[in-house]
Formats: C-alpha cells, sequence, structure tokens
C-alpha cells in the first residue's frame, strides 16, 4: 500500500482532506491509510494497525434513542435555515446525556505492542479478545521507535514531568546507538524464547524474556459513549505517543461513521 | 500466635490453622505466610506477594442482602439440631442467585510479574491501581521459574494442549541452562534500560526491552460475586499455574473472611 | 391473534416459517407477529411488542474473535462428512469461554408494562433509554391478563411457592370480576392523573397514582454473551409469565440472526 | 420537621452539629435524623429513610491507591504552613483521574417509591438487593406529597421546561383536594390488592393496581467513584425533588466518612 492511498469504494474519489483536520495529530509518525472494500485499515508504528470490522448504529440513532424520552423519534437534520435534530445531539452531548451515546458503536482490530494494549485494556467497559502467547509463537516483531521520537521525547519539555527523560540533552547519535542495543535485546529475548520451545518448554513460560515492546494482535468492541471516553483519555496531550497515534486511528474511523457526534466531540475534546 | 507454623522471613510466627483445609492448593510451591497485625500478607513465586487491603461484608451480610426481597434479616445460622440460614446462603449459591454475594468484597495488593497481572486484568469487574513504568524506574526484579516448574511443565502431559511444551523431554541440565539464558536477557534487558536513562530517554521508552516477566504492583477490588468468578476461571486446573498460585491466595484471603461461602464455593468450584 | 399474522403496513407480507420450532415457548399467548422489511416485529401481551432495531456481529464474527487466541480466523463450517468451525462455537459455548460472544448483539425496542421492566432493568450490562412519564403524559394503555392467565396463576401449582397463590381455588366468575375491579382501578386512576395534569400539577407528580401494570416503551441494547445471560433467568420456569413471554421474543430474535449459538443455547438453556 | 431531631428508640442521644453545613440542602423537607450507633438513619419523604449498612475505604486509600503508580503510600494531610496530600486528592479530582476513588464505598439501606427506585436502578454500576412484591405483600405505604410540594411544583417556573406543570396557578384548595383523590386511589388499589389475594390470585398478579408511589426497600452498594456519579446527576437542579432528597441524604453520609472528597465533590458539584 507503501504510501499510495486507495480510492473508496461507494464511488466517491476521496482524498484524504476529510482527515486533514487530524493529520497534525499524526505528524511524525510512519503511516499510511488504506481502505479495502468496507474494512478500513489504517497503519500506524512499524507494524501495527487499526482496522474496522463492524460498526453499528449512527448519529440518527442516538436521537431515536434520546426521543424515546418523550415518545418521539427522529424528525430529521436541519438545513441553513431550519434548524433540526443537530441541536439535540449537541444538547445531548455537551449536557452529558451520555445513555443515547450507547446504542451505537465499533469494533476493531488491532495490532499494537503489549506495553500499549496494557493501557488500552484499562478501559473496562470494552470487550476484549486477543492472540495469547500461551498458544501461539509469538510472532517476531517489536516496536522499533524512530529517531525522531526519542529525540522529541527527550528534548522536548512537557506538562507531564513523571514521563519525561531526566532532562540531559539526547544526540541523534546516541539515539541511534540506543536503538542498536535495544535491538539487540529484541534478538536475544528471541534467541532465548525459540531455544526454550526446541527444548520442550511451554510457549507459557518459554515467553517469560519477551520485551514488552512485542506486538500483539486483538480486537476490542465498545459503544460509541465507551470510544468517546477512550479518546478522551488516550488522545489527551499527556497520553503516551504510542497509544495517542491509535486512538487518532479509532477516532478517525468514528469519525467517518459517526460524523455529527465526532464534531461536537472534536470541538469540545471531552468525552459524554 | 497459637500452633507455630511457618516462619516469615521478616519473623512474625504464625499460626495458619484455620488454613490446614487449602494447603492441597498449594502444595510444591515456594510460598510463605506471614501476617502485621490486620493484614495479613501471602509470599509466592520468587519475589510476588498478595497482600489483604480491606474487606467489607460477611456471610451474613449477603443473608441480610437475600432477604431483601421478603423484608426479612439474617435469622441466624443453624446448629447440628436445628438447621439456619446456612440453607439459604447454600440454596443461593446452587441456584446463582448472585446479586446478594455482591454486597460484600475485597481490595488486596499484589506484587505479580506483567504476563500475570496480563491475565488478571482482562477481569473487568475489578478496579484495579497499579505502578507505572512511565513514572517510575521499574524495580529489578523479573520472575525466575524454578527448574522443577520447567521440567514439569515440559514434561507433564495435560489436557490444555496448546499451553504444553513441543513434546521433547527436558532434562534438569537443559532447564538448568536455559534459566542461566533467561537470566542474561533479564541483565541485558536491564543494562538497555539504564543505559537509555543515563542518556535521557524518558522511562515511557526507557522500558522497551523489559521483558513480561518483570514484576510490577497494583491493588485489585473486586465484590465477592467478582472474585469467586476470578477464582473460577483462575484455580481451573487449565489456568497457568503462575496465575493460579495467586488465585490461591486470593482464595485463602476469602476463606478467612467468607468461610461459609468459601466452602460452598470449594464444593462446587464455579463462581456464581 | 391465535394462528393469523398481521400484515405491517409497509406491506411485505412474510411467512413465520422460520419461527415454528418456537412456537411452542409461546403457546397460549395473545401474539402476533408483523414484519417490515429489516425490523420484525413481535407482538405479545395484550398491547406489547419487542422489535429488533438492529443487530451486528454473527456466529461466524464468534469464531473470528475465538481464533484471535491463535492468530486464525474464521475456517467454515462443517459438512456431514467433514466437521468444521461448529465444534469450536460449541466448545466455547460449553465451557463457558464467554468473551468471543460479546462482539455480537443486538438493539431491540420494547413496549412492556412497568412492573415487567422493572425485572427486565435488573440487568446491569444492557444499555436503556427509556420513555419518561416526568416528561410525557402516560399512554393510557394497562396491562390486563387473560381470565386463563389467572386461573393458571392460582390453581396450578408451581416449585416456585413464594410466586404462588394462597391455595384457594380460583374460579371463571371470580376472576372475572376481579378483571373488573382491577380495570376500575385503572380509570380511577387515570381520571387523577388527568384531573391532576388539568390544574397544572406536573407530570412528574401527576403519576403518582399511575398502577405499575401501565405500558412503557424502551430501547434495549446488549451484546450477545449479555443477552444469553438475560434469557437464562428471565426464560426460566420460575420466572413471571408476563417478563418470560419478552424473553421468548427477544430469543426469536437472536435465533434469527445467531441460528448456530441459538441452538447451543437453546440445547443447554444456560447463558455463556 | 424543621430544625428539631429525634432521638432514635436505642437511646443515644446525638447532636448533629457535624451535619450543620449541609442542611441547606434539605430546607423545606419534612426530615428526621437519627443515629443508633454505627448506623445514621435519616428519615426522609413521608415515610423513607437512608440509613449506612457498611462503608469501607477512606480518603487516606484514596491517596494510597493512587500512589501505586509512583510506588508510594499515603504521606500525611498537610498543616497550614506544609501542604501535604490534600494537593494529590485535589489534583485527582480535577483532572479526573477516577480509578483511585474505587477504592472505597458505602452500602445503604433505602426505603422509597417504586418511581424514585425507577430512576435510582439506571445507575447500572451500583449493586442492588429489593424487596420484591411477587414474595411478600406490599406494606400499604405510598408515598404522598406535602401541600407545599404539589404548589412548589406547579407554580414555581423552572429551568427544566418538560416536567413543569402546563402553567395553571394551583391553590391550595385544588392540592389538597387532588390529595384526596389521590389518596382515594391508594385506597382503591389495596383494596383490589386484597381482594385478589383472598381469592388466590398470585401477589405476582394482585400487584398490577399499586401505584408507583408505593414504598419498597433496598440495599445499594458503590464505589465512591459511582456515589459521585449518582450524586452529579441526582442532586443536580433538574433532578425530581423526590429523588434529590435521597440524593442528599446520601451525600451526608459520605461527607461522613469521605469529608476530603465530599469537600471537592461539593465545590465542583461534579462526579469523578
Amino acid at each position: 500500500m507503501d504510501g499510495s492511498f486507495s480510492i473508496e469504494a461507494k464511488g466517491v474519489a476521496m482524498s484524504a482532506c476529510g482527515l486533514v483536520g487530524l493529520t497534525g495529530a499524526f505528524s511524525g509518525l510512519r503511516r499510511m491509510f488504506s481502505r479495502r472494500e468496507e474494512t478500513p485499515k489504517i497503519e500506524l508504528l512499524d507494524s501495527g494497525y487499526v482496522s474496522l470490522v463492524e460498526g453499528w448504529g449512527s448519529d440518527e440513532r442516538v436521537i431515536e434513542a434520546a426521543r424515546m424520552s418523550v415518545d418521539k423519534g427522529f424528525l430529521g437534520w436541519g438545513t441553513k435555515d431550519k434548524p433540526g435534530d443537530e441541536r439535540l445531539l449537541s444538547h445531548l452531548y455537551r449536557h452529558r446525556h451520555a445513555t443515547p451515546f450507547e446504542m451505537a458503536g465499533l469494533i476493531v482490530e488491532v495490532k499494537l505492542p503489549i506495553f500499549v494494549v496494557r493501557e488500552w485494556m484499562r478501559h473496562r467497559t470494552q470487550s476484549y479478545a486477543e492472540m495469547s502467547a500461551r498458544y501461539v509463537p509469538l510472532p517476531n516483531e517489536n516496536y522499533m521507535p524512530t529517531i525522531e521520537r526519542l529525540i522529541e521525547g527527550a528534548n522536548t519539555p512537557t506538562k507531564n514531568k513523571q514521563a519525561q527523560g531526566n532532562g540531559k540533552f539526547l544526540t541523534e547519535d546516541e539515539a541511534e546507538d540506543w536503538l542498536y542495543s535495544l535491538e539487540s535485546v529484541y534478538r536475544h529475548a528471541q534467541e532465548v524464547y525459540d531455544d526454550g520451545i526446541a527444548i520442550g518448554i511451554p510457549k507459557e513460560l518459554a515467553r517469560l524474556p519477551m520485551p514488552v515492546a512485542r506486538y500483539t494482535r486483538m480486537r476490542a468492541s465498545a459503544n460509541l459513549r465507551n470510544w468517546l471516553g477512550f479518546l478522551t483519555l488516550r488522545q489527551a496531550s499527556d497520553a503516551q505517543e504510542e497509544i495517542r497515534v491509535y486512538a487518532d486511528a479509532v477516532a478517525t474511523l468514528i469519525a467517518q461513521r459517526f460524523g455529527r457526534t465526532w464534531d461536537l466531540y472534536s470541538e469540545g475534546r471531552k468525552g459524554v
């Protein structure tokens, strides 16, 4: 897919303009965007991706659910001259009437490093199905940050003091050297894993040396309310960049299906 | 302390008479038991522990909650000659009337390897607070299995085929050698971590080489119903031994506080 | 309505052959079945219904989610001669590997009496949007049981002693008389409600006399795992008949979309 | 009752000074406050109450849980001259780091009308055990609002337009008359209930005429985070007064046990 963009099935040629508003968040990341039929797949980091498995509901369904309380349904979006149900959607959103947003959702498939999935799974309102290193050999892929990522992480002061480096200025050479030594741990760990398997040690124990940078794969399902809660925490500026790019990718999928809810969220950047 | 038992490193002798019935579950594990005042602490694996932070409710509270439905309260446990509320507790348990068991619970503090905490946190009905490697240097402790554990894992056929070794017979020498090489990965990873920190790489990235065998620490809170669900899955014979010993330790704490519910569970070995 | 099917406004007549296997569960209930395109609607009790709003996932998606653990996907259902993934589905179901069943779900719209919605909403894993009597006048519809229902309820001994009558034999005349007096309470309550509204009392207080037999309307969303848990409790023989018929209707919708999971459930009649 | 406090039967006189700061929230409500030993009981409406069954955790435990992330514990509250952990508590609260507040909680017992319990149980993060009208005869108690409540409800314009009366001015005579007719429905419903029981109709059907004003009883358990979420919605000015007084009572119990968290909440009036 390398670098080019596929054109959307439904026949509306798309540039990625619709995503321009988001690209800022992605800057500096090797990342591609592709779509195969109904399942957009967003590649990110060095070996990761987020792809859409399935969605349900819509902005209209959210309105329908909210209107249950007054025994009515969706009445139509407004026009420039005549406002419509976008006002109710906005009201729900701003006043945190969150339950109607539970009547829609998305299932995604994600390939991501263990230290990222560890943060992700703190969200207990999602459903998960993950690859198990007890049962299958771990694919030999580990997250390698770019030199730029290391340098930015080390040298850019952030508000989140605890997540910062020790203040020493990191040079490009130092960063490159460290990446070499990082890769050597990855290789070392893999050798010991392979040796263990070869002599009969079960996968559940052979995995002990595996680094937290190791890639794994999962599916995650959540309703729209809970995805917005996830984005609120994981797109925040103090979230670790490696999970932020995944949150940005999920956001893209949400924006595609739930455009009006997405607009309200991205104005306020706060989950319902 | 009446009775004597194992003596904890920290040096407080304790009686463990109340736990005799459970010791079968623990056989073959290096493990010690200590108590300091109100907070029993159960040590297990090579550097792990489970300790009680706090509990609430009781077997009697479960009865009280169940009796809400008929507008009554706890009427008293029976004697040999005259049965009492133990019959209701048993009825609730056997017929999976689970909600009354939500009116009691435990908070525990646990030190455990990352690959174990990953399994633990699949239980989304618990509340968690965990140490973060983004914020604090990881303590340099990694789980080292015993030679016996490796050999048993490799050479004992189990029903859980997928979690088994490849069928090769593992000798003690091979196991010992592998443990040496495992330790060398641990050392290697730590060096690269330390180097990263030294040159200014933030902890959130310096941690990439850390093995999943690394110890972390957390608190977990759940109600009795959900603890029993946890035990059902994690004390099961096809659960990985390394999480099973933690589940056994939690079970000990539950048995101490909720003796009658524990008896029902351990007869049926199924959560409500 | 015994036997005939109403044809919905939008005009697509349907046979209900696909449901023949389930009709046993519905015997003795006044009930109609209609379909408008994609949204089957099952009428039940005297004024209630269950209709499908939307579903997601499938039996195949459950397999896909389960196969994440071994890094594979759906491999195909078997034939008579060559078994396939129905074996995995059955394994998951029988061993209560429940999480893959969270990757599918249904949203339904339901019209039901207050005393039934009260039982329904004890299921805290569903999402709800309900009509609010604070905001809209309650439609003047209250559940009137049939004479047969009263007589069967009174005169048939059941295992659930607490939910039984006092043992007096109820005659048809007594039942009919009681229904008249029941209707007079409904009328009386409605008059006082209307009077309250007329003199300016807010709906939130004017509703005080409304009986628990009053109909309300809601949408409910849950994943497949949690629907099966709902069915397990609400299709059980000791569940009140008035919620059992709703559970049976939900079961019909589940059977239509998740045929293979439904077969496993209905064999074992136990949620995952 | 305005201003005076009844002394509970068991005979422990108490001052209620500790609650002075909260009484504003309760003004205009018939309400009494009693305490027997460790279980405060707050009476409210005409026949309702909220009483503390049990609590766990503390403001200190919240700090301990939060400090897990940096591998430390509770360091002490500050003094005027030297600030302490109240700063961390405030930081957690303001930045909605909510999970540490899950490490504490309360169980309450509540007697309340059905239309109030219906709103209460929309909070799906609590655990409930409620009296069942299928199993026990309903106690003959129904909520009767005061004349003042009716008049205020009818004649005071509120921001929540939908929950208001029709704008007609309600006189005291009209209100009194309506209460008489309301009471006549209550009596009527009870007669039909009693008649039904007498002729052998099961309680589960005999209850059909019961008004939503009927009192029921339950226990509810939630952690501190979820109680604050409950209070945020149910102490809000647009919540119905009849649930607001219950929320105020729960707030009193929370303020007693979690004084520092309560202060943060009541400043911001927003759950974590």
